[in-house]
């Protein structure tokens, strides 16, 4: 029987503070609830901090990789999805994902969110950023969702699932 | 030799009059410059306007088309490449081409707009949307350039080529 | 920590008796080793049988589904990684595998065997098909192995992993 | 109105001074018959040379890149598509030919030709590989041809077309 499995996409190398300690926090919650994660799957970032806050807790963790090896895994993803496709891989991201969130926002993680919503998936933003908020809550003001804490996320996805 | 090859991108089903007309003229200027049209190939919007506009100029139309056959290609598309591969296939859009337009707006344009910026590609916003000007702007301002009309994308297209 | 992940590729439609009774055993064998399976994830086939197999001793299985949705899924699929990618997807399954094992023969498999050689993966034939053993083996003698019974497979595998 | 596009593959490296011979003279030949020639677009073997003989007599050529830049790129590619997909991008070279030539023998080739019969696409094999001429024939007898001559290769096309 397919898990349930959510997905937390964010920013790279530009990931702030606050996007990892929230990235760090949703994985935990994730976990908590006994879901599979779902991530980008390198060592940086909204990925890497996400699939530590969800191993700390035992939670199952899956990475798609851009690369055609392993060598920018994070130790904390147990299943990793060896695509070789660079950033085509983000359209498997979120097509794999029950519910997507979106921690941050950077150019990756806005491709991934507007294929998000080109795939009919539901999508929750944790991030400060006005412009992205205004912009994809205007493409897509039924799908795309805004919250303000990681708690916040985890009762809007249980309310989709 | 490679061709200089330029992409635009914009909405199918969703674009407007002002959308189609930009397209149109679009395809017509590339074809004059003896630059190459590439597109997502289908028989709709922007992709189809654009690709009718080059031909209507005796230009060469490339359109990437996201399904396994040919049901839906435009027929003013030369080469078709049938990729098999959905919305993923909009990251090959934008890496195959030297320059990216965005006629007009939706989701699957923002996609390629993004994954443009990801791919270091530059991209010109053609449209009246505030909020996607704001948006990709911010993420990257020294990659995207906002512009009134088609004529104008042409002058951008020839300072960055 | 990444686990290790085996691989299953075979027929789907035109699986024989023999290569689904393989195929499940594959699976149990799998399952028991705790290794995790991987196989292309509808519920046909060498695909279905293997991942039953898995699931009948609590193994975890990972299925790649060629399509935008759901809707071949096997039921014995816990975790589906959803491509969108149609036949693409066989080069992710390949590189996903530590070591790919093609249970039986037919087209598909035939690319994921030639896929996985140009991958530099090892692959272990279970079959009784003369022609692709001889093939295969010429292609990549030091990489391709011929073995045949499930358990010589695993056999082969703890060498390889 | 979509132009004729007829597909050469085989090996890059490991292609034979008569896999060259007979790349050059497919792509002279393809090129005399007005059709549009397509390759994976890499500077060596089989694709170079079939696209240095297009070119030769003034053909449109196209080449299905597997990475993310054009590095590799064939001097006599007109149209690069850049996929940035490494092997998957084996299976849109196939799908964007109206037939598919195999000429040599190769891992690479050996998964084009197993992917384009995936497809239903017909094949024609031009090599003096026994191996790969019978196991390719016995999995698919109605969509596979074996010839032996570039001229011989080009009236199989013109009979499929």
């Amino acid at each position: 029987m397919k898990k349930t499995i959510i997905g937390v996409m964010g920013p790279g190398n530009s990931a702030t503070s606050t996007d990892l300690k929230n990235a760090y926090k949703l994985g935990q919650l994730i976990a908590q609830e006994s879901w599979v994660l779902l991530t980008g799957g390198r060592n940086i970032g909204v990925m890497d901090a996400a699939s530590r806050g969800a191993k700390f807790l035992n939670g199952l963790t899956i990475g798609i990789l851009p690369d055609n090896n392993l060598h920018s895994i994070s130790e904390a993803v147990d299943i990793p999805i060896i695509t070789d496709m660079g950033n085509s891989r983000n359209n498997i991201n979120v097509l794999s994902s029950d519910v997507v969130i979106a921690c941050g926002m950077g150019v990756g993680t806005a491709s991934e969110i507007a294929l998000a919503i080109k795939n009919n998936k539901k999508v929750i933003l944790l991030n400060n950023n006005l412009e992205s908020q205004a912009f994809f809550v205007a493409l897509s003001p039924q799908t795309v969702f805004v919250v303000n804490t990681p708690e916040a996320v985890i009762e809007v996805v249980k309310n989709l699932i």
